[in-house]
């Protein structure tokens, strides 16, 4: 049923790529952060969530976003030792200060906090304020996954996104992650920017010469959608001429109040209640100023309304119903959130991640900055 | 700053309507519900429910309505003296089993359950089975910001969606509501279908001539996205010809899978997680055996995060910074969420609120059918 090789983005040109072995090169990622001063276990954590995002096809939150969390710690921003501490505690509910540490730890330590209170309580919701961009979203609501739970995972960001009836970046693409246990892998997994689309998939449109859609880009000049040539639109959002359109696109009449007001959710959980920074105030990582990023994670026990096993029957039931409805002529097949990224993590552990070379040659220059040998292994020089 | 009248949703053409004073509206529709076996208090709950979806401007879950709660309670599928009761209880995680009972009776219980357990732990979540259409979902969701507290209130609903892929009406238009408090009103509320819009839209732009844009509806015979003429879409919908499409439209590309993803997490919460039925396999209210509506309710202690008083100055803060953005030059205004609801809701508590003279004249044929004096107050001829 499963293609053999899946991928959710495709290296293109495959030559302009080399793929790599995932396991050397998460083992070389945490050693990067161990260099700059991260303990180990911390700097395993870190390096899991980039190879992640990698092996599941999210690049653009992979390993090559490495040289800004590097820039973070060596401007001050990011505190490798951070003193992450719960500040105040009513049982399933949990404020957690991040310290300013690598949002990665500060992500994790959360939501294993959510997951020990849905245990004792039936859920936990955790809100964390003074941390940093924490990498894929959908990372900490897997975790609740290994632990039979729903998880949910929400963060604000910087901001570059149109509030609904403005012409302004004043939101951030304010993901929103939910993930929920199946019987047999993949694990249900949504994990979607309230964006129509991150600035990643302008970066790939632009770089493949296709062609932007309706309902994903806005000029800030005159309220014009964007559409056509990727490559000028990704130009315009780069110089803060234009800004990303919510799901729901420009106008209320197709949604955009939906969109808006859904990272406006995330916006108010995330950051008003936790005491992070909001929208416009949560600052670039390389910022000498902390990002003061702000998440909120939940996690449902699920045996708090069935057993696992009546949920597992009961899932995989309608998921089932689903694959078997009328395929539309368009569609290539009917997708479950969760599978591509799953099957494009499954092909990815056997042929390896590919990188741009341009990516790959400075990790190599990084390795050279702080005198770490190269331990990434290549499985093919071209994808 | 507000309009002194303003209506979300206007009757047009006014001389269709009437306009009828809420106060006796909703005490005349409480006796509706007496006289069909409801204790009082419940039947004071019902017609709060629907009265306020009419106050707000939701019409097609107002009073319109009644017909179907009242078919529902005659053919038995509504149990008008349910025992609702607690199945499971982990403290902050609670499943309730509705018995059949009315939707808005069931949902109020839970409701309230989720608020108490908030106050204890610092979040509540009750998912519900066994329980009918609750009418406006963001009802449930602002009883939680009386208590200063953030509600979220999600259903699954009668399936009319189709899953992005697929040539279906597998999915409900399961709606999310969230709502926070303000220091003064109105209170955010957030109150949503995860289709692009629900099929209530599609009647008023059949009705008013209006042409249905991109991203609405999809025909099931071949898989066309259909716009135009708004008549022949209602239509093919009604017939089962054709599908909302969810928030994001027909395409990955345009979103659809995060519009559908949304319907599947609330599918997975409201239905799966809590024993209901789920999708297709939701019955009319009319229909002689029970719905089995699930519904799933949250209610977050903001104080669990920081004083009342901090969570008002900063979300007044980013609110203000929202409203001084420049505005696109095609909005009206700029808006947040709540605040039409809240217009309406004020300008209708001051005029009446406007019901169509179809509606009007059979709310009258439903009194005498009742033996019931029909003390519903018209304050205008037309609207």
């Amino acid at each position: 049923m499963h293609p053999k090789f899946y991928e959710k983005e495709k290296p293109v040109p495959p030559e302009e790529y080399v793929r790599v072995d995932h396991e050397s090169l998460r083992s070389w990622v945490s050693k990067v952060f161990q260099a700059l001063g991260l303990r180990r276990d911390y700097a395993d954590i870190v390096a899991d969530n980039l190879v992640a995002a990698d092996l599941m096809g999210i690049s653009s939150h992979g390993v090559q976003r490495i040289r800004r969390y590097v820039g973070g710690i060596k401007v001050g921003s990011i505190n490798v030792n951070p003193d992450i501490r719960i500040v105040r505690d009513m049982g399933a509910a949990v404020l957690l200060d991040g310290d300013n540490g690598p949002g990665q730890v500060v992500g994790t330590k959360a939501m294993n906090i959510a997951i020990e209170r849905a245990k004792r309580y039936g859920v936990g919701v955790v809100g964390v304020r003074r941390s940093h961009h924490y990498g894929i979203a959908g990372y900490y609501a897997l975790m609740a996954v290994e632990h039979g739970m729903i998880g949910v995972s929400l963060t604000n960001a910087r901001s570059l996104v149109a509030y609904v009836g403005t012409l302004s970046k004043y939101l951030g693409t304010n993901p929103i992650a939910v993930a929920a246990p199946r019987r047999n892998p993949p694990p249900f997994l949504f994990d979607a920017a309230t964006s129509t689309v991150p600035v990643g998939k302008v970066e790939i449109y632009a770089k493949t010469g296709r062609s932007v859609p309706h309902g994903w880009a806005v000029s800030l000049e005159d309220g014009r959608e964007l559409t056509g040539d990727a490559a000028p639109i990704l130009e315009a959002i780069r110089k803060g001429r234009a800004a990303l359109l919510p799901l729901g696109g420009l106008a209320e009449e197709t949604g955009g109040h939906k969109g808006s007001g859904l990272a406006l959710i995330v916006e108010l959980l995330a950051g008003v209640l936790t005491g992070a920074a909001w929208a416009i105030h949560v600052r670039n990582t390389t910022d000498p100023q902390p990002a003061n990023v702000g998440h909120f994670f939940m996690s449902i026990n699920i045996e708090a309304f069935m057993s696992l096993e009546e949920f597992y029957d009961r899932f995989e039931k309608m998921i089932e119903e689903i694959k078997s409805l009328p395929k539309h002529p368009q569609a290539d097949r009917i997708w479950i959130p969760g599978e591509k990224a799953w099957l494009t993590m499954e092909t990815r552990k056997k042929i390896g991640i590919p990188l741009h070379r341009n990516v790959f040659n400075d990790l190599k220059k990084l390795s050279e900055e702080l005198g770490l040998d190269f331990t990434v292994k290549v499985l093919k020089e071209t994808a």
